[in-house]
This record gives C-alpha cells, sequence and structure tokens, in this order.
C-alpha cells in the first residue's frame, strides 16, 4: 500500500509517482483515495453562441479569446451545422440558436470570480471577431434559461447521433492548430470508405480534443455501415498519426482500443510501458487484458 | 530514445511517461527537448505590499484574494519584518513600503489579459482586507518603478540573509492552512537549539512554499552556528512531516537531501522509486550518486 495522499502543490522528493498511476486504468494498481482542491464557485458566467465560416476561424477565434480573456475562457466548444439540425429534428424544444444557419458553430463561456466586468468583456471578443471576420452572427445568452438551451444542443451531440442511426467514433487530440487540417482529411478519408457518411465532429477546441463522430448515410443499413468502422477508423487514426495526434485523448484504453494501441503509439514509449506494467504488477493481476 | 515530444493537452493512449521524467533529476533518463507553451502576455498588472498582523491574516488574505479576483493572482510572497529591515541595511535606494513596521508582509500581484478593470480588483480586495482585519496597512505601486522596488525586496532576500552572516535553509511545502503552524512551531523548535537564531522565513503562500530560512543570532561564530545546521534542519523536518509537507518543494534531491530522504520518505514510495530506478537504469549509469 502506497499512501501518496498528500495536500500539497510542490514536491519535489523523488519521482512523480501520483500521475504514473492517473490514467493507467488500474493496471499498476487501484486508487483508492484522492485529496480534491476545492475552488470557489464563479461569481458571474457568461456564455454566447457564434455562427463561424470555418474550423480556422473557431480555432482564431480562441486565439482572440485567450488573448483577451485569458484563463476567464472557461468553454469553447465546436458544433456542425449538422449537429443544430438534429437537435432541433430529435430533441423537443430545441430552438435555432441564430437567423440564419451556419457551417460551423462555437459556444464560448466565460467566467469570473468578479461580479461585474464579465459582460464588456465577451462583447468585446464578439465585436473583435466580428471585425476579423471570424464571426458571422452570434448571440450572448440573457437568461439561465437562454444559456441551458444552448448548452443542450451540444450535450445532446451523442443522443441525437444515436437517433440517426449507426455512428463511428473516434476520441482524438491533436495539436491545436492542426484541428481545421485534421478534420478536413479525416472527413475527406471518411467519405471516400462510405460515400455519403456524415462527419459531426464536435468537442473541446482548447484542449484539440475532437470527438470526431461520423453518421451513416441516410437510409444504408446500419449493419453495413458499422461493418466499415475499422477501415473508417484505420484512415482517422492516420490522420491524426500525421498531425502528431493522439487516439485516446480522454476516454482511455480499455479493452476497446487494445488492438489499436501497438499500431499507433511509439514501440519505445510501448515498451517502457511493459516494463512499467512488469515491475509494480510481476504477477499481471491487475485489471488484465486492458491497455496492454 | 523515448521520442515523447508532442503538442497535445490530452493524450490517454496509456501511462504518463512524461510527468515521470520530470523532477527525476536525470536519474532515469535525460531530457533533450521539450516543447513549451506560449499563453499572451498580460495586458495589465497591479502590485500591492500589504502589512499583515500575523502569518494567519495572509493565508486568509489569499483566500479572499483567489475568492475575489481567483486566476488573476499571479504572485502572493510573504515576508518578514526582518527582510524588510535587512534590505534597507543592505541594498542601497531601498525604501521602507509602509510607514509603520509590520511584523509580516504580503506582495501581491494580480495579472490579466483585460486592459481595464484590474485597479478595481486590487483596490476592492485592499478594502475588503482592511475591513476583516487582515490588512493592517498597505499600498499599490503607482508606477513600473515602484513596483520594482517592491520586487526587489522579495528578491534580494537570499542575497540579504548571506550578508548577515550564517544561514541555515529549507525549502519546504506544507498545506497552505498548515503554513501559521509550521512557521510558528518550526521556529520555536529552532530557537530551542539556537538561541537567538532569527527565522526569516519567506515564500509562495499559493503554493504552500516557504523559504525557512534561519540566520545565527548576531554576534555568533558562522562556524559554530552552521556546526548546528543538522540539528536544525532535523527539527524543522520533524515539524514539515508533522504538518504532512514536503522537505524539497522545488529545489530537488540532490546530493544536498540524498541522506535525508530515506528518513522522510514513505518506505514504499522509496521502494517503488528504486524499482523504477533499477526498470529505467539497470546499469546505473543515470546521474549516479543522486536522489536515491
Amino acid at each position: 500500500v502506497l499512501n501518496n495522499l498528500n495536500k500539497l502543490k510542490k514536491d519535489n522528493t523523488g519521482y512523480d509517482l501520483k500521475n504514473m498511476f492517473i490514467g493507467a486504468e488500474g493496471t499498476l494498481g487501484i486508487i483508492t483515495a484522492a485529496v480534491l482542491r476545492l475552488v470557489p464557485r464563479p461569481r458571474s458566467v457568461e456564455l454566447a453562441v457564434f455562427g463561424v465560416p470555418s474550423v480556422q476561424a473557431a480555432v482564431d477565434l480562441l486565439g482572440l479569446a485567450y488573448e483577451r480573456a485569458g484563463a476567464h475562457v472557461t468553454s469553447f466548444e465546436l458544433m456542425t451545422r449538422m449537429n443544430v439540425e438534429l437537435a432541433l429534428r430529435y430533441i423537443e424544444g430545441t430552438r435555432d440558436p441564430l437567423d440564419a444557419p451556419h457551417p460551423w458553430y462555437v459556444l464560448m463561456e466565460l467566467s469570473s470570480q468578479a461580479e461585474s466586468g464579465l459582460r464588456d468583456l465577451i462583447e468585446t471578443i464578439f465585436e473583435a471577431g466580428v471585425e476579423r471576420g471570424l464571426i458571422a452572427d452570434g448571440t450572448i445568452a440573457e437568461t439561465l434559461e437562454q444559456a441551458k438551451a444552448m448548452w443542450r444542443i451540444r450535450e445532446e451531440a451523442g443522443e441525437v447521433q444515436k437517433r440517426e442511426g449507426g455512428s463511428i467514433k473516434h476520441d482524438v487530440s491533436v495539436p491545436v492548430a492542426a484541428i481545421p487540417a485534421f478534420i478536413a482529411e479525416a472527413s475527406a478519408a471518411a467519405v471516400a470508405i462510405v460515400p455519403g457518411a456524415r462527419p459531426m465532429p464536435f468537442g473541446h477546441v482548447g484542449d484539440g480534443n475532437i470527438h470526431y463522430n461520423v453518421s451513416q448515410p441516410p437510409g444504408m443499413d446500419k449493419a453495413a455501415f458499422m461493418a466499415r468502422e475499422e477501415d473508417v477508423q484505420r484512415a482517422v487514426f492516420d490522420v491524426v498519426a500525421k498531425c502528431g495526434g493522439s487516439i485516446s485523448a480522454e476516454h482511455g484504453i480499455g479493452i476497446a482500443k487494445r488492438e489499436w494501441l501497438p499500431r499507433v503509439k511509439d514501440p519505445v514509449a510501448l515498451s517502457l510501458m511493459r516494463a512499467l506494467k512488469a515491475t509494480l504488477d510481476p504477477n499481471g493481476i491487475l485489471n488484465p487484458g486492458k491497455v496492454l
């Protein structure tokens, strides 16, 4: 039993054992307790939906938001028009957030400990974004209800895709600057494999973390579409590799991606992981069959 | 050669190899390249010196600052009156930052990407701190010159102690809430070993990281004082252990603290560190004689 339970922000007495166990999916040990740091609840929050002309515009808008608002930028989510349309179709009470349709949308949230000043800040970013051609249209939530309605479109992305039939999913990350190229190339590759397939990427631009999900063509047999899953995944993961990305940004490896790992991971990293596994779990009893 | 050079914020494809090498002081491998993230330079910075009645008041003031200013709090440094007095004595051009002397001082810096609003924020914290009895007096820098002069007192802390004779140093961290008890108990312990010794702790309150340095009594032979170094360190490290702290917050173990490590580190953590060392460096050729 390793007792690593402390409340320290800085500790340089040897190797960083904590981070070795985080993300190891129980294959190096079982975490039985954790120390969590609490932060004060924000005093003010502002939320906006922006219609943007391209993924590049969304990435540039994130740069603008960081430049003006720094750590106040607490969410920056990318969505497609398809995401909005499916929400309008399947989720009761959904409204189109802007008057006209846009190919891409950004959901941006700012938070602050200060009671005032945040509304001015989000308006400044909105204006500068329009001036630079990064925002075609937008709206700032005036009430908590409006904010919840905006979030709902994003949060139901997985649900609406399920209602639309088969979906081939990827939880990937790439360098933030590579997001536009990644989405363009992955979409071209997916559609080349299944003509009519409908990419519906969404996710966390600031983390470079895109849930690159592809819906089946309308009317296609779901099983026939899902039979192409491995081909589509291989093509998407090839683009991820080309961009210097990761095939698992936040979901982990588990069983589902275990076979993929040796195909995408640096062989030296993989052999080091195996050596660590053998050192900490010589009898192979910790979550066997997962990750490695 | 492990190529772990990527630009990803999120990557959950296996074990966190990066953090294993950071802080290992070259005993597990040699880092030859790193990816650094750049952040925009702040558009506005405000700096204040507060005279505070106690270490507890400084810790409570940090809580107040986080509550009001969140991530804008970019520095929060604790200093003693002795630190100010030695700076006045040894560093040319130093001025007493406040009209009357105070037992403790806090140097607080706020930074923001916004062009305006920060002055109001620091004044709000100042006012609230005075109302709650956490601040006895204070001043906000009006010019860059004033800010530099305030920083200089803090930054010359090591230098002025050197001029004052022998100094027994500790780079420790404790939970932030335990800082007041740590400083009180460590000081009592140090003075019990060397009557007349003068503790001059300073450092980074938000990190719980105190440079707990003890100056020799005036007029005592320097060598006689330094001969008590191990006794004083043992007493201080005992208080650190009691507070759930670390004997090396940021300086590392190297050679200087290598003998201390087995006395303060959890034996399971230490044996795990040795197992990792044996796995990655079976021939013991990587920075031998350091850390372990």
